[in-house]
Protein backbone atom coordinates (compact mmCIF):
# COMPACT_ATOMS: atom_id res chain seq x y z
CA UNK A 1 0.00 0.00 0.00
CA UNK A 2 1.53 3.26 -1.04
CA UNK A 3 -0.26 6.67 -1.87
CA UNK A 4 0.89 9.94 -3.17
CA UNK A 5 -0.89 12.57 -0.89
CA UNK A 6 0.99 15.46 -0.90
CA UNK A 7 1.55 18.27 2.16
CA UNK A 8 -1.77 20.25 0.90
CA UNK A 9 -3.85 16.82 1.24
CA UNK A 10 -1.72 16.24 4.72
CA UNK A 11 -3.40 19.37 6.08
CA UNK A 12 -7.17 19.92 6.54
CA UNK A 13 -9.08 22.50 3.68
CA UNK A 14 -9.33 26.10 4.47
CA UNK A 15 -12.46 26.84 6.08
CA UNK A 16 -15.12 28.47 4.08
CA UNK A 17 -16.76 29.78 7.17
CA UNK A 18 -15.08 32.64 9.60
CA UNK A 19 -14.31 30.85 12.95
CA UNK A 20 -13.69 32.53 15.89
CA UNK A 21 -11.69 30.78 18.93
CA UNK A 22 -10.41 27.64 18.52
CA UNK A 23 -10.41 24.92 16.24
CA UNK A 24 -9.96 21.01 16.59
CA UNK A 25 -7.98 18.77 13.79
CA UNK A 26 -9.47 15.21 13.74
CA UNK A 27 -6.98 13.68 11.78
CA UNK A 28 -7.49 9.97 11.02
CA UNK A 29 -4.66 7.70 9.74
CA UNK A 30 -5.32 4.34 8.24
CA UNK A 31 -2.65 1.80 9.72
CA UNK A 32 -2.09 -1.94 9.67
CA UNK A 33 -2.62 -3.91 12.90
CA UNK A 34 1.10 -4.86 12.50
CA UNK A 35 2.59 -1.67 11.93
CA UNK A 36 1.68 0.37 14.57
CA UNK A 37 5.63 1.03 16.07
CA UNK A 38 6.12 2.13 12.58
CA UNK A 39 3.14 4.81 12.18
CA UNK A 40 4.15 6.45 16.14
CA UNK A 41 7.18 6.46 15.71
CA UNK A 42 6.94 8.63 12.13
CA UNK A 43 3.39 10.69 14.09
CA UNK A 44 5.54 11.38 16.85
CA UNK A 45 8.48 12.83 14.90
CA UNK A 46 6.13 15.31 12.94
CA UNK A 47 3.96 15.82 15.95
CA UNK A 48 6.88 17.40 17.70
CA UNK A 49 7.36 20.04 15.11
CA UNK A 50 3.72 21.50 15.33
CA UNK A 51 3.84 21.30 18.85
CA UNK A 52 6.23 23.86 18.85
CA UNK A 53 4.22 26.14 16.39
CA UNK A 54 2.51 29.45 17.69
CA UNK A 55 -1.19 28.82 18.51
CA UNK A 56 -0.83 24.90 19.44
CA UNK A 57 -2.96 23.91 22.10
CA UNK A 58 -3.07 20.21 23.05
CA UNK A 59 -3.58 17.14 21.40
CA UNK A 60 -4.82 13.38 21.85
CA UNK A 61 -3.74 10.45 20.09
CA UNK A 62 -5.85 7.82 20.00
CA UNK A 63 -5.58 4.14 18.79
CA UNK A 64 -8.61 1.57 18.36
CA UNK A 65 -9.32 -0.98 20.56
CA UNK A 66 -11.52 -2.92 18.34
CA UNK A 67 -9.38 -4.01 15.21
CA UNK A 68 -12.07 -3.73 12.62
CA UNK A 69 -12.00 0.24 13.10
CA UNK A 70 -11.95 1.87 9.57
CA UNK A 71 -9.06 4.71 10.86
CA UNK A 72 -7.64 2.81 13.95
CA UNK A 73 -5.63 5.75 15.32
CA UNK A 74 -7.03 9.40 15.67
CA UNK A 75 -5.35 12.41 16.69
CA UNK A 76 -7.49 15.09 18.25
CA UNK A 77 -5.83 18.57 18.44
CA UNK A 78 -6.57 21.91 19.40
CA UNK A 79 -5.26 24.89 18.10
CA UNK A 80 -6.28 28.86 19.24
CA UNK A 81 -7.14 29.79 15.54
CA UNK A 82 -8.01 28.30 12.39
CA UNK A 83 -5.04 30.60 10.72
CA UNK A 84 -2.28 29.38 13.94
CA UNK A 85 -2.95 26.04 12.40
CA UNK A 86 -2.75 26.98 8.51
CA UNK A 87 0.47 28.55 9.17
CA UNK A 88 2.34 25.85 11.32
CA UNK A 89 1.37 23.25 8.45
CA UNK A 90 2.50 25.76 5.54
CA UNK A 91 6.62 25.90 6.75
CA UNK A 92 9.30 24.03 4.73
CA UNK A 93 10.03 22.06 7.61
CA UNK A 94 6.22 20.48 7.76
CA UNK A 95 6.56 20.03 3.96
CA UNK A 96 10.24 18.15 4.65
CA UNK A 97 8.34 15.77 7.23
CA UNK A 98 5.14 14.97 5.35
CA UNK A 99 6.78 14.39 2.19
CA UNK A 100 8.76 11.28 3.74
CA UNK A 101 8.20 8.40 1.71
CA UNK A 102 7.64 6.56 5.02
CA UNK A 103 3.81 8.53 4.98
CA UNK A 104 2.70 6.63 2.02
CA UNK A 105 1.92 3.69 4.00
CA UNK A 106 -0.37 5.44 6.15
CA UNK A 107 -3.08 7.18 4.88
CA UNK A 108 -4.59 10.23 6.23
CA UNK A 109 -8.07 12.35 6.70
CA UNK A 110 -7.62 15.25 7.84
CA UNK A 111 -10.66 18.19 8.85
CA UNK A 112 -11.16 21.28 11.06
CA UNK A 113 -13.54 21.23 13.33
CA UNK A 114 -15.33 23.61 15.70
CA UNK A 115 -16.84 22.54 18.89
CA UNK A 116 -20.97 22.56 19.12
CA UNK A 117 -21.74 21.13 22.43
CA UNK A 118 -19.42 20.29 25.16
CA UNK A 119 -20.86 18.68 28.45
CA UNK A 120 -17.84 17.56 31.24
CA UNK A 121 -14.52 17.77 31.66
CA UNK A 122 -12.73 17.38 28.38
CA UNK B 1 -30.60 8.61 1.74
CA UNK B 2 -31.53 5.97 3.88
CA UNK B 3 -29.64 3.00 5.36
CA UNK B 4 -30.75 -0.20 7.85
CA UNK B 5 -27.81 0.17 10.18
CA UNK B 6 -28.55 -1.85 13.54
CA UNK B 7 -28.05 -0.43 16.89
CA UNK B 8 -25.44 -3.06 17.18
CA UNK B 9 -23.64 -1.14 14.12
CA UNK B 10 -24.51 2.32 15.80
CA UNK B 11 -22.70 0.88 18.74
CA UNK B 12 -18.66 0.34 18.42
CA UNK B 13 -17.54 -3.42 18.78
CA UNK B 14 -16.52 -4.86 21.88
CA UNK B 15 -12.50 -4.30 21.85
CA UNK B 16 -10.45 -7.82 21.76
CA UNK B 17 -8.35 -6.59 23.90
CA UNK B 18 -8.86 -5.38 27.62
CA UNK B 19 -8.87 -2.13 28.52
CA UNK B 20 -8.35 -0.73 32.13
CA UNK B 21 -9.17 2.84 32.54
CA UNK B 22 -11.09 5.19 30.39
CA UNK B 23 -12.19 4.96 26.79
CA UNK B 24 -13.10 7.40 24.29
CA UNK B 25 -16.05 7.08 21.45
CA UNK B 26 -15.30 8.85 18.37
CA UNK B 27 -18.23 8.24 16.36
CA UNK B 28 -18.75 10.25 12.98
CA UNK B 29 -21.69 11.18 11.08
CA UNK B 30 -22.31 11.81 7.27
CA UNK B 31 -24.35 14.65 7.31
CA UNK B 32 -26.04 16.61 4.14
CA UNK B 33 -25.07 20.23 5.28
CA UNK B 34 -28.87 21.50 4.87
CA UNK B 35 -29.66 19.16 7.24
CA UNK B 36 -27.32 20.21 10.01
CA UNK B 37 -30.14 21.33 12.55
CA UNK B 38 -32.50 18.39 12.07
CA UNK B 39 -29.04 16.15 12.67
CA UNK B 40 -28.15 17.98 16.01
CA UNK B 41 -31.71 17.62 17.16
CA UNK B 42 -31.95 13.61 16.82
CA UNK B 43 -28.28 13.10 18.05
CA UNK B 44 -28.98 15.85 21.41
CA UNK B 45 -31.96 13.19 22.39
CA UNK B 46 -29.98 10.11 21.83
CA UNK B 47 -27.05 11.79 23.62
CA UNK B 48 -29.51 13.11 27.08
CA UNK B 49 -30.25 9.84 27.42
CA UNK B 50 -26.49 8.42 27.21
CA UNK B 51 -25.24 11.12 29.50
CA UNK B 52 -27.51 9.74 32.61
CA UNK B 53 -26.08 6.20 32.23
CA UNK B 54 -23.05 5.13 34.65
CA UNK B 55 -19.42 5.88 33.91
CA UNK B 56 -20.33 8.31 31.45
CA UNK B 57 -17.89 11.16 31.65
CA UNK B 58 -17.61 13.88 29.02
CA UNK B 59 -18.14 14.39 25.61
CA UNK B 60 -17.58 17.14 22.63
CA UNK B 61 -19.80 16.97 19.38
CA UNK B 62 -18.05 18.71 16.47
CA UNK B 63 -19.15 20.25 13.53
CA UNK B 64 -16.84 20.78 10.30
CA UNK B 65 -15.69 23.79 9.30
CA UNK B 66 -14.69 22.97 5.96
CA UNK B 67 -18.12 21.47 4.04
CA UNK B 68 -15.52 18.87 1.71
CA UNK B 69 -14.89 16.95 5.22
CA UNK B 70 -16.12 13.15 4.58
CA UNK B 71 -17.88 13.55 8.15
CA UNK B 72 -19.37 16.69 8.61
CA UNK B 73 -20.14 16.03 12.34
CA UNK B 74 -17.86 13.67 14.89
CA UNK B 75 -18.61 13.02 18.41
CA UNK B 76 -15.49 12.64 20.96
CA UNK B 77 -16.97 10.92 24.12
CA UNK B 78 -15.03 9.50 27.28
CA UNK B 79 -16.68 6.71 29.65
CA UNK B 80 -14.87 5.45 32.95
CA UNK B 81 -14.56 1.76 31.34
CA UNK B 82 -15.24 -0.17 28.26
CA UNK B 83 -17.89 -2.25 29.97
CA UNK B 84 -19.82 1.13 31.20
CA UNK B 85 -19.87 2.27 27.83
CA UNK B 86 -21.05 -0.86 26.53
CA UNK B 87 -23.90 -0.84 29.15
CA UNK B 88 -25.54 2.04 28.73
CA UNK B 89 -25.87 0.86 24.79
CA UNK B 90 -27.25 -2.30 25.32
CA UNK B 91 -30.57 -1.26 26.96
CA UNK B 92 -34.38 -0.90 25.75
CA UNK B 93 -34.45 2.56 25.93
CA UNK B 94 -31.31 3.14 23.72
CA UNK B 95 -32.68 0.56 21.15
CA UNK B 96 -35.71 2.69 21.04
CA UNK B 97 -33.63 5.95 20.37
CA UNK B 98 -31.34 4.61 17.46
CA UNK B 99 -33.93 2.66 15.86
CA UNK B 100 -35.95 5.93 14.63
CA UNK B 101 -36.46 5.95 11.39
CA UNK B 102 -35.10 9.25 11.17
CA UNK B 103 -31.54 7.97 11.83
CA UNK B 104 -31.38 6.25 8.50
CA UNK B 105 -30.61 9.23 6.44
CA UNK B 106 -27.53 10.05 8.91
CA UNK B 107 -25.06 6.89 8.87
CA UNK B 108 -22.52 6.62 11.44
CA UNK B 109 -18.99 4.76 12.05
CA UNK B 110 -18.80 4.64 15.68
CA UNK B 111 -15.45 3.03 17.48
CA UNK B 112 -13.90 2.65 20.72
CA UNK B 113 -10.35 3.99 21.02
CA UNK B 114 -7.45 4.47 24.37
CA UNK B 115 -5.82 7.68 24.80
CA UNK B 116 -2.05 6.83 23.73
CA UNK B 117 -0.08 10.24 24.04
CA UNK B 118 -1.63 13.65 25.23
CA UNK B 119 -0.22 16.70 25.64
CA UNK B 120 -1.68 19.63 26.56
CA UNK B 121 -5.18 20.48 28.68
CA UNK B 122 -7.58 18.92 26.64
Amino acid sequence: MNDTMTPEERTAGEPTAKVDGPITLINSFKVAADRDDAFHALWTETSMYLRQQPGFVSLRLHRAVNPDATYRWVNVATWETGADYRAGHLTDEFRRLVTQEAWGEFPSNPSIYEVVTAVGKG
